[in-house]
């Protein structure tokens, strides 16, 4: 398949490209604004014909690129169901499928970082977590409807469950780092490792003590509008 | 098999760590002095045992960090064999094999931006190509015994001859971009691709204007005595 994964370097975000390899059909997840223009030649020497342009979570430290790609290739965006966003134009729920040729996207709910937050699981190889599983971490939970309890929970009933080799490819990293695994994960996340309770967790993420997100006054209200500024 | 792909963030260089999902013996692909203890958090994690430290080639823009990883780990450290360093464990000559468990890198020297720049070639899936062929661009030729003449043969001649679908690895990218492929070089790599004349692509390394390397200076003689600072 065609997979390409790429980052802005001003919030360390990844976006990732997966398509077709036959059928040219294919999804973008968690586009930047800022990149629109390098993601769209990328499109155009690929050949993909977008279908889905996919966000993980209403994002707090990047204006999203939905709403300027799907200007520019007519792909429909999609954000999960929890969601409270009216301009999306479609809601993912639990279970639902993303197909684009030969290859499947299974939607999985994993609120905590926000509410809405959604994790995309690729033909039981690897998945796209978002905010909700970092590389050796994972996303803060003291904003934008944040729960450390639900975040415990989604990671350990509904990501840690997947098999060990499964890529964990995710939304953010800060130091350099591109791909995880689940096993790796597993056995020594600093903050959710197996054998990790929920009462340490919490006790984690009470103490962190981060900073206000650069980027929120005006990322939020931007991403609550599908990106448009 | 095992595959991690890692950013140095100031200077955008791209560390490949590899290895047999089975026998866990491994190789590293143009480390960086500041990411070791990173580098060796994975390399403790993922249980590699380390067997090659390899350099694509020496590096203006950043030291490597092959000598620490060494002193860690053990392993021998290499170069291509064009390459004029004595401190390194072996000159890999063009054809050479390297072997980690189940998998095999091939060496390819790839001269032009360096003379001893050097591409390995993994298991005829993908190419770590340094500075030699970079996505939508190359390395520059103006130090450093550099030469246009040379990159283009290197890439005309040794890389675009493999498969369209083999996965180009770089040395850097400035973009945020990780990889690409040899069909998508071939057909939109502006400095180089198919259809390119040699005369062509001399005019546009001349007329680069590339400004000094800011890190020429310290980085040159560091990686000569194999990133011992």
């Amino acid at each position: 398949m065609i997979f390409r994964q790429l980052q802005d370097q001003a919030s360390n975000t990844y976006t990732y490209f997966l398509a077709d390899e036959k059928t040219k059909e294919g999804v973008v997840i968690d586009p930047v604004l800022e990149n629109v223009e390098r993601d769209f030649q990328l499109i155009n020497h690929l050949g993909i014909k977008l279908l889905w342009i996919l966000d993980t979570h209403v994002h707090a430290d990047h204006i999203t690129g939905s709403s300027m790609l799907k200007l520019k290739t007519g792909a429909k965006t999609g954000l999960g169901k929890a969601t409270q966003v009216a301009c999306v134009d479609h809601l993912f729920a639990e279970g639902e499928k993303i197909i684009f040729g030969q290859h499947l996207l299974q939607v999985i709910a994993t609120p905590g970082h926000t509410n809405g937050c959604t994790t995309y699981y690729l033909d039981r190889d690897c998945v796209f977590t978002g905010d909700t599983l970092l590389i050796q971490g994972c996303g803060r939970t003291d904003f934008q409807e944040g729960s450390s309890e639900k975040l415990f929970s989604s990671v350990h009933d509904k990501l840690f469950i997947l098999p060990d080799h499964v890529v964990v490819y995710p939304g953010h990293d800060y130091a350099g780092r591109t791909q995880s695994t689940i096993g790796e994960e597993k056995k020594s996340n600093p903050r959710l490792k197996t054998g990790t309770t929920l009462a340490q967790f919490v006790e984690i993420m009470k103490n962190l003590k981060l900073d206000y997100p650069k980027q929120m006054d005006r990322a939020l209200p931007a991403n609550l509008s599908c990106g448009r500024i």
